[in-house]
């Protein structure tokens, strides 16, 4: 039986095929994620990854619906597997953010789910970092929260030479929109506004001739568009998060680019997004400010200004695997138990039982095995160090542990060893 | 718009309410989890939650999928919501166990899903720890798992007066329900097994003429059960494990209890469940050996002996609160950096930006805020400093640290302060 196309399976190191997913790995991003998210403030939350379908629709229109896992359960409810995070934050924000001191900084790591048309290799789930600050204003929590994002992708060892933060505002191309529409005359002021933003959001993707006609049927000009972007003038509010950023000495990580508009409807200020350098790989992370979003969920009950941003696991694991930036994941066993002499099985046993209690990871031969047997195995698990209980003529029982680093080898009574092994962890994880 | 009935939303502490759950609690429970397996040298995976609703089915037979959620994917594939991970752990290692070498210890800790008929309060989603020792048929397997049981349950501060895991033997049950067909003369050997293991599972909660009435059906009295059930005789293997845990040390934590048998058809050998000795909650966890499932699951094509248990994060969470044993869970400020010369500000973001980077968890006023209202904030979030950056009269840079728990003043230049808040973080954390 296979698993379902699109879904992936994550395996101990060694993954047993390049093709399959490693959940070593997947911690290690997790491990990272949450580390950052700790040091900004951040607070943990998650909501179920099941949800009324109606959460969804009301966010992003009927027209979501054929991408979504949607079906009707036993008690006859629409309901849907969460393609976002984002409607399920403002449903609990909204739900009791009188009890949380604004601005709220929570940051979740659900699993997401999208039906898409199988392409050959697309998945039809993710992990993502979602991160997002609700109840302030100021463009100070989008610096902020822009900082957090370039932190994060720093964390991994990535550089300002391999990722750019493409800052953008909506606003200016709202403002760019509506002073189109009045220099051509057009009555109908604010219309046409989302399919403008479609246009400019797969600019770099479409033919210019393209382009140039659907704008045209908006009474806009590819020049002026493009003219437009290459002046790259930030707004005051770009400005100040941009010096913002300078004065944390992450002025390097970001530039504006007015190619990044998002696709979304709800975008309300600035927005952004984080590429590789290179260009080899889809956008690593996406976010903006979307003030009036929990309105809209709430059903006007609660007005917030939010923004936030998403980083998947998949785009961030292909360029770490890249730019070899994934560490090496192994068993990370401290120590393993010889057991040569079977009368001493017992003795061994309560050994790695104090040990382990000690949060030393202990491993051990289950049955009895040949003591070449054995050492392989400690070898093949990359145990730091080897122990062994043996009997001193006096019939005490004494420790001999060797370090398989630097073959060193010493033999001492129970509690010294487990003294000496607790140090060599503390020292080697340090 | 609320969430499903049955799901549960998880929030940062301190939770708006005793009915909310816990993101943080959620996370320290998965911690400890993550933490003892990795000591007993067990290695995490993971599955899809949406799975080919057969691969249930095959485990469990069609009447499971009343209890699943399940539908019709838009590829017209019939799908499940995974209600629990041994199918998927079976179909995983029976697809790859070749390239790990053998005992394969592996857990998980997936989120688990039931429509059950709505009960109030009742859950239809879980967490749970599930851990499985695959390829290894001798008892001494059984043991390392069930050590691990206890371990995990000990880490959590739990102790020999909280819990007890009462230890039986499905085989022990097959062969007295064999036994007893030959005495009896029924030729169908072998026939009824199933609904006798159901009618012992459910023996504590059942009226005693009930169960007469049902085992008598089957050609069984109630009182031979019970002189079974009251000898309690261990057999050699439970007996093995007994004396393999008492090795450890860990005897105090196990009896024998043939009441204990465990309702699923597919156990093969012995089997186990954990409860809080006060009799309060329903089990704690449970487990036993299958060593006929991945055969099952892989169509024949693999066949390896396994064991596992799972522990759910429900009734483990009641216990723990109910014991006292759940830890305070704050927002884990190192420092809270205090803006009261907006001049500094830029100087303070900096400070702010190289201490994150250094490790610390660092809160600031992201807006202009009066200096009462910044020190307030600093105590409501529980911080363990406040910091502040002033300016010497020769103008070099200079920061006030403040110790919120021994009141405790330094000001010192940037660099040092750094090494200072380091050092007292390390020595607050071990």
């Amino acid at each position: 039986m296979e698993r379902l196309p699109g879904f992936r399976d994550f395996y101990p190191e060694p993954v047993p095929h390049p093709d399959l997913w490693s959940a070593d790995a997947r911690q290690y991003i997790f491990d990272q994620w949450r580390a950052v998210a700790r040091r900004y403030g951040f607070r943990e939350y998650d909501g179920p990854p099941l949800e009324p379908l109606e959460l969804f629709t009301t966010k992003s229109g009927a027209e979501i619906v054929g991408q979504l896992y949607n079906f009707i359960d036993k008690g006859e409810r629409a309901v849907s597997l969460r393609p976002e995070m984002t409607p399920t934050l403002a449903r609990m924000a909204a739900a009791h953010e009188r009890h949380y001191k604004k601005p709220i900084k929570w940051f979740a790591l659900p699993q997401l789910f999208r039906y898409e048309r199988q392409q050959k290799g697309r998945l039809r789930e993710h992990f993502q970092f979602n991160a997002d600050i609700i109840g302030e204003k100021d463009p100070a929590a989008d610096a902020e929260l822009i900082a957090l994002l370039i932190d994060t992708l720093r964390a991994f060892g990535l550089t300002a030479d391999d990722f750019v933060i493409r800052l953008s505002s909506r606003n200016a191309w709202q403002e760019f929109f509506e002073s189109g529409k009045r220099e051509s005359g057009k009555a109908e002021n604010g219309n046409g506004a989302y399919e403008f933003f479609q246009i400019i959001d797969k600019l770099e993707r479409t033919p210019p001739d393209e382009s140039q006609q659907k704008l045209a049927a908006l009474g806009f000009s590819l020049a002026d568009v493009n003219t437009f972007i290459q002046a790259g003038q930030p707004t005051a509010e770009l400005d100040f998060i941009l010096k913002n950023l300078a004065a944390r000495g992450l002025g390097d990580f970001v530039k504006i680019d007015y190619l990044v508009i998002r696709g979304l409807a709800y975008y309300t200020g600035p927005v952004f997004e984080a590429f590789d350098k290179k260009g080899e790989f889809r956008a690593l992370a996406g976010g903006g400010r979307y003030d009036n979003l929990i309105k809209l969920i709430s059903a006007g009950k609660v007005d917030l200004p939010a923004l936030g941003f998403g980083m998947g696991d998949v785009v961030l694991l292909e360029l770490l695997k890249a730019r070899g930036l994934l560490p090496k994941f192994d068993a990370n066993v401290d120590v393993f138990c010889l057991i040569e002499d079977e009368t001493l099985r017992p003795d061994s046993l309560k050994l790695i039982s104090d040990w382990r209690a000690l949060g030393l990871a202990v491993e051990y031969p289950l049955t009895p095995a040949k003591s070449d047997k054995q050492f392989k195995r400690a070898q093949e698990l990359k145990a730091a160090h080897t122990a062994k209980l043996e009997k001193s003529p006096a019939g005490e029982l004494l420790v001999k542990v060797k370090n398989l680093a630097t073959r060193e080898e010493k033999t001492a009574a129970p509690s010294d060893a487990a003294r000496q092994l607790m140090n060599s962890q503390r020292t080697s994880r340090t």
